[in-house]
């Protein structure tokens, strides 16, 4: 079956999965699409919160993979994470991959003003320390987060996955254009609008100069009688993607579709989203949405949430076979 | 007045005092002691659970300590120590001092077992990587943590100021002895017990040969008629000092003291307590108890928190003039 | 005078300033505005192009400046600001600070295809291992790059000057709007234009999707019978502004006014800019342009050159004296 | 022949073993056991007590065991070590493992008084530092040690040898009681007694605290009219155990067995072991003991000295075959 | 075919060639001596000077081979190859090798004077902190430069190929002397001289202690009516050996044959090569030749390149497959 | 006074002499030199060998200076200073310097051979590792050593010692001619034979070709009728210069001087002295001689043993300080 890992001279052991208890499911998916079953471990959380972590295997000398988001709870995933790296680097492991769907902290990517941190750069350090070979993750808010890294990584992109989704979505849209919430978010929005065939209008939003007064929004191009296609990298609240929807509203767009990679998704995100024209919602599984939460979302609007396990789980197995990961993409 | 800082020619620069949010109280008793009010910080976080964190004022060159617990919540209060370390160092710090009054995971100090971590020795690696030149905190599990460090640290000892404590409430004891509930404490137990000229007992536990038996407990030493004073680290669920009171007990002791330095205290502490023949329980300002729980724990027996900001303050002042800890403790 | 260093209990020695071949002009000034002479030392090259310093003083336990831009010849220009900086640390220097008006290669600091290099962190990491102790520089490509380093530093902007003195120049101007030529630039020219208290737009390129065919290139915003103050980080060739400026008048803008922080000016500029309509062009002294090649461009359009030794002065001033540089900008 | 390497597709080469001059009889075993020679290398010492290495084959890409314990004389083992480990490393090895029998300084594991070091993390660093992968040792003082390395080592105890020997030694013995001399080493004792199934006790020992007055000695637990078996992890100069054994017949104790992993035996064990009521001996051969020294000990009490050459063997065979190690021990 | 690459179970997966522009001949042949293709890839110059790599092909976990010399242009050679280096890294390779036949800024080694760099240090330094694991070079001006690596390396000598070759026209020589120019090359002078069994002579040089007077020329060792061999480890401008062989002349030398490894050739060799008495000069293909350079110098004297190509090419090959190095030069 | 330390802002606090048990009498005349005390500390011996540090004050901040040396025992003096370096790191030392006036293991400094060590780099890596942020030491094999180690350093030469005192003795002396006895020195040679205005000549050894066969010495350059002063930079058996000495006297050399930095004395000192025509032996304290050694090099020859303390207690003052090192010697 072609999905099998080949087993080549491998440099560095046989694979073996290992999963967090941040994203099981997606674990899991990657575990079948590999064909190769997640290793036990015990993860336990003492009485006075801290983790403790036995692998149930020998991994010596191995390829490991490690599953594990970073996404709510943050910081006790983060750690779960740090603590498995650790383990598996003094049992000896032959090579040791982190594999985060989403990571956390990568907005703080840079100092907009003084005396703040570059907690990514700090997350990307504490990954190293704990012994992590190298790293996998999912579309980070800033590219050149990479460099915060001093070792290899393959961050991945799921916009590919949602561009090929939208492009099944186009015949019955009318006139579509694409849409983005936040300058900074311009040449990825640019690139996904082209992937599309679309063009690209933006939102420009402006702190009040006037204290109390209202912070200050233009919608920049054309959106009048079109279909619009919100795109972001994540979604946390809802409150910036609400108020664009509006926004295109207030311009006379027509049927509002939101897309982006990573539904981070807060509490708020229910009225958020309950108060915002969507009419369509496009994610991936990066983050684990709880069924409760997927359930009003859906009662909102149409919801589809693509798979990322594939993605990851062929870009495992290629890394494991010394193959290039850029032909996946044409590149 | 004699606590104020000598204004040496300082070669960090002046003094500088942070508190993250994990223990207010000690941070501004410390501050009080040191007579140098808690510099301005925003500490936020954002609806993705993500923190943040700015300076309100410049430490470029100076002499900066950031106290900031280790407890509960713990991976939160750990990440946002290691974000202001980070930040002190980009914002180009003299010298930066990581001032954890408790330690998180130092029972994590050894692989007991296969494929298991050394917590310990990561979150000393991320307190360096982050950008401590500089630690201090209390009483470690174990005095070896410190060879986790590769950065100079203060490892003080509140059993001095329990101890001390202790030898006022001599008089009225009867026969004492001191009872440690765990071997891995019997040398410190001694010291504590040599420290107050009493004798020393201890018990040995056996985990079940037959499945289903329970454990076997062993008191070795003799506590009969009189009064025993149990001594560890720290108690969390309490679920061995009880068990050990009890023990005590059934061997003819007469009144239980209870004496420890970090009140861990999770949840479960005031059920099994309410189960244990405690007379008086002794411990530490280390860990911030919440007020409801202290109330029930008062109920229950007499109790007695002794400060510990005087001891962290005055180390941080010698710290900061460059001279001796050790003849704080005749040593 | 109040340019006068204040002597402080100085931590890290007294000042020294010392400047390399590549930015002399910039060193005498700042030399200048902190009354400090800069240091002698020798930069000689041998016939077989290798590079050899001398300094003329020692600098045991000094706080030194090496002042050296990155800018043409860029490799020699680097490997002289490296082998300074060696220099200094292993002749006991008591803190060294790479001073570095224009940081080559900041344009490479994400993978954006597979199998390229990260060249940005690369520069990072051999200034760090050379031995500077922390790091100054003006508007680097991206703010991200200042996590690929792991030690301090300043990253200036040099947009306030240049704000400061386009508020000048718009009591001139006819409804005038600001103009990026990069979606990539989309948020900096916003936080431009705000600055100026004016609107924005932006110009979207688009790859030929067809072989042969013309690139596409869109002007989102409105800039008819308007003034259109183009603004970017840098200039290169000047392919893109010049190309921005044409599509500018094509959409019936006025004057065109063009303002940047670096004028990186390769040879081609001077065609380029002549068959642009620039009106005016605004840019700051952070590369030394060739008086030949600045006189040609006088020629073609009014041309000012800001000065930014004393923002660097300053901010070297305030870095030796331990005291906040974000209170400079009210941060 | 089952003890034959498996020539898998191996990551880290071919198999290579080299010996220090510190214990050839522990190299010759391992050798013997994995069927495979020691490979020839010159150690020469100059006059100048400088040493010198050299490799009689090229070990590129090979997996590397440098078999070298730091028993007496402690240091020129040590740098012995590491030279060597340093020649492999520039001679491109796959990977290295110091295989350390005895590692020395594991007493100096904590700062237990200010202004002392830390030695044993300091031999760690100077270990990774030569060049060492990963390292393999028997029981050190304290399993934290096994924190003071950053790169992954297999801690191996020599207990479960002891006890499966004494175990054929109970059935001849009467109410036998383990006892231990230091209370740092009571939980290893405990653990060791759980293995046997046997009780314990212990000697508290206190410092006098009248000036001039002797050490103050008490034994906690009962040995009345039983054989004791007195455990430790090392015996040195004997004066520890020949006290508890004299202590233990105070208690009324029969015959005394002294049991432990590590037989340092300075110079003075002969003296000191002839003072004491030792019946039986059992310890490893991890320390080379001189046959004149040897001789001596056998005169005065039987002395069985255990093999460790197949437990050490047996694991750089599964280290190199990447097998796990655990399961040795049924964990 | 003898020269294949053995497809062994190749630990560092298999052999990857990649050119710098530096040296495309050496590169071709080493290629073709291992009968293995250069890998295609992108090295482009912008327009700023900037340099930009992309590889053709995905080099993940394989044993990747970076030939890229460091001569003359100095500094965009060195950039060339530590981007290489660093793209390699990034993308995951298995093993890198920097083959560098020319290694810059060897001659800066020491500090031979107060407040001068080490810049050989320097180098060694970024060419590890780019991403190479290894490092293969010829003939460096001391041995000692390889302990300023920390990474192992090959650091080959071709006079074995020079000694070689002048061994064949030993018998059309007259009581041939080897003559050196430098005392600091004096003991390799010796070797040379040693391994064609030929007597030493040598040239002090003393700086005029007077001013303005001429500096010292001695001859020291016997020339007279000798064919002379100068030998010396790179020839940059001439000048050292141009004066060699005409103080030679003064002592009354017959011919004088003039050999070395790296060919620097700066400018000035061909006006000072001119006016020196030069029979026949020998050198290698380490460092590439302009064809019109090489044409005046062969126009002067009789001239002699030997190929280096099948030494770097067979020492790939052996490291690529585990196996000795030292045995090709039986030892 | 004008040896008093000046008590400047003293960025690395205050000066600390401390002294390992390798060369007492240096340390003590450098503590006289700066009228500085050498401030107390303990070092003990184990019964098993094993070093143990503890100071008798806190160095909290201070500039602490570890004056030891690691001649003979070497590898215990070593062990020595390196645990001191650690007990000062991790006592929170302001800085510490380690002030080693003969370092051990320089003449292993590269490999000359495949498969050896370059064991003077291991050794800078451990001074290094164990926490020294400086160091400062004599005459060093070959200069390139100070890029062993990425610390700043003080590398001084003695040889402007001897030469100072060479010169008063030149008066009585006929022609005389400076000889090196290896080739590796001939460079120094000359530059010791030209402060002294001196010609210079050289002795070629040749390891025989001829199996069986006797060494072959030549020596080049003239000394018939000559005074000759032997030059070199460490003595240790004498078997080099005895034979040198032998061998001048074939060539009919005069008087014999043998002048050299470092006395490292090996046993056989004594006998090879002996059977050499030495006039007159000069030399430095860098190295304790015992009494009785040195009293019967006194027999045989006259003997000078010039002071290094003030050399080095000055470069001690001017490091602290802050001055310039260099001009001491006029650079």
């Amino acid at each position: 079956m072609k999905n099998n890992i080949r087993h080549t001279s491998g440099m560095y052991g046989n694979i073996k999965l290992f999963a967090g208890t941040g994203c099981p499911e997606v674990a899991q998916k990657i575990s079948r699409y590999l064909n190769i079953p997640l290793c036990g471990r015990d993860i336990d959380e003492f009485s006075n919160e801290n983790l403790w972590v036995r692998l149930h295997e020998s991994i010596r000398g191995q390829d490991v993979y490690v599953i594990q988001t970073t996404s709510r709870p943050v910081h006790r995933n983060l750690m779960e994470l740090l603590i498995m790296l650790q383990t598996m680097r003094l049992d000896s492991a032959g090579r040791v991959t982190a594999v985060v769907p989403y990571l956390c902290y990568t907005r703080s990517d840079k100092k907009d003003k003084p005396r703040v941190p570059i907690t990514a750069r700090l997350v990307a350090d504490m990954i190293e320390i704990a012994g992590a070979d190298r790293y996998m993750t999912l579309d980070m808010h800033a590219g050149q987060i990479q460099g915060f890294f001093s070792i290899p990584g393959d961050v991945l992109s799921a916009f590919h996955i949602l561009a090929e989704h939208m492009t099944k979505l186009l015949p019955q849209m009318k006139d579509p254009v694409v849409l983005t919430v936040d300058l900074g978010f311009a040449k990825k929005g640019r690139n996904f609008a082209a992937a599309l065939g679309l063009p690209i209008a933006f939102i420009e939003k402006r702190r009040p100069t006037i204290k109390g007064a209202a912070e200050a929004l233009t919608l920049i191009g054309d959106v009048k009688d079109r279909d619009v296609i919100i795109v972001d990298d994540e979604v946390d609240t809802g409150g910036s993607v609400a108020q664009a929807a509006n926004l295109a509203k207030d311009y006379c767009a027509r049927d509002i579709y939101l897309t982006f990679v990573h539904p981070v998704f807060s509490d708020l995100i229910i009225e958020r989203l309950s108060k915002a024209p969507i009419t369509r919602l496009i994610t991936t599984a990066s983050i684990p949405i709880s069924p409760r939460k997927l359930a009003k979302i859906k009662e909102m609007c149409k919801t589809d949430i693509l798979d990322i396990a594939p993605l990851m789980g062929e870009v495992i197995r290629r890394a494991h076979e010394g193959r290039s990961v850029g032909e996946m993409f044409d590149e």
